[in-house]
């Protein structure tokens, strides 16, 4: 039986989505979860008085393997991750969420299971995914954030949204976007159609609504990072066209900081 | 020279807005960042090699004296509380901004300084407020917050808005708040008037927006817990008049809890 998770968290304390060998990881913090729900991990309190916890053991062998639809980096969010994982029992969804938020939570791990579904053996978080959402968080404002720290980027000096609107227009379509790639980068190919650039503001926030059918390894910061440039005066909106006719990372803006982005949607 | 200063804080690692002995306050805080802002207080190491810091002693004289528009509780937050300071030294506003939440961010302080203005001796920041408004939010939905943790009340059955809004209209005007207050409330009176009390769904939140003159201790979070009782359906819309008209504060709901509370304005 095939089951769809769809998940939010706070990626301030996570290596990323991705297993780690030296410290915790969205993926492996629900794959235990899942593991201590089915049975096949628990806590438990041995002769000599040491306790083991999963929860707290780094990159361990999984009981059970999940896939998810757009892995995060260090310190980026989830609104909305969906992965999927195979298991050989049927189980109620509403009792798998609850079961599986009360691991989660009793660990005071910052995940929690939104929806659980069964899905058809067809279906696969990664390669079903039709589209991704982004959303990139700047606070714009003189003082630095207290209560959304570790949750924006905070940016002192006014950015001119107007600018990064233009300059946004050239980003939009179908392009060889290799000046907004990382250098681990592990896609294919660089072209990719970039489907919308949304720039809103919201109260002191600005804030980024991207989507596309899949992003290369730091598109969305990047892409963030040059627009700031743009708002910020250091270059103009028609620069940006330059940066990505260069197909060249080093022309283009610093990667925004982790902390202001978020996986906020995945469309099938 | 009195100056007013507009905070935001993260009440969460707070124990409230008022000095304690054992522990770290809001108003410590700013008056020891204060004390280190125009020099009177400083982080040095002595000739054994111990750090004083004054930021991480607790309860000692402060140096300056700050007083606040609204006193909060522990883990109660702040997005614009407002308080006013005395000081011989005339200070730019903008350096004096700068200052301060160079001393606080540099501690890690989760207290940020919006803004600072020069006013009158007539000015204080208790006494002249015409008008304070809070905001709680309850995060309504059935899996626990963890992008939103300590920002909001966790309930995770479904509130019937219309309910609520239908009990929330008896606590509307002017009456004997007796029911709704601390034991330790410390107000002369318990006649208050609620000039506001919205309930306004914010995608799975649940925003009560609530204004009044002042407020008893406690109040905002026992007519939340009150209300949330409604919501659930365990008392009816009618049940918060009887409450009102008991005087009695076990008549009652619980205590919202603290986290899901903002101090949101203060009007002069």
């Amino acid at each position: 039986m095939r089951y769809k998770l769809t998940l939010e968290y706070d990626g301030t304390d996570l290596l990323g989505w991705q297993r780690q060998l030296d410290g915790p990881s969205a993926q492996e913090y629900l794959e235990t979860a899942i593991a201590c729900f089915t049975g096949v991990e628990k806590i438990y309190t041995d002769e000599q008085g040491n306790t083991h916890n999963p929860f707290t053991i780094f990159g361990k062998e999984p009981q059970i393997s999940v896939q998810c639809a757009g892995r995060t980096d260090a310190g980026v969010h989830a609104l909305c991750q969906v992965v999927h994982f195979d298991m050989d029992k049927e189980i109620d969804e509403f009792r798998m969420l609850q079961g599986l938020n009360h691991h989660l939570r009793s660990q005071d791990i910052a995940m929690s299971v939104l929806k659980v579904e069964k899905v058809t053996e067809d279906f696969n978080a990664r390669f079903s995914a039709k589209g991704r959402g982004y959303i990139y968080k700047i606070l714009n404002r003189r003082s630095f954030p207290a209560l959304q720290k570790n949750r924006v980027w905070w940016v002192p000096y006014p950015l001119d949204i107007e600018a990064m609107r233009k300059g946004a227009q050239y980003l939009l379509g179908q392009h060889d976007f290799s000046s907004f790639r990382a250098a681990a980068c592990q896609a294919k190919s660089p072209i990719k159609t970039l489907d919308r650039l949304d720039i809103v503001p919201n109260g002191e926030e600005i804030d980024f609504i991207v989507e596309a059918k899949s992003f290369l390894h730091h598109q969305v910061r990047n892409m963030v990072g040059t627009l700031k440039m743009v708002g910020n005066h250091q270059i103009e909106p028609e620069d940006v066209k330059k940066i990505l006719d260069a197909k060249d990372r080093r022309k283009s803006g610093p990667n925004a900081p982790a902390c202001g982005l978020y996986l906020s949607k995945v469309e099938y």
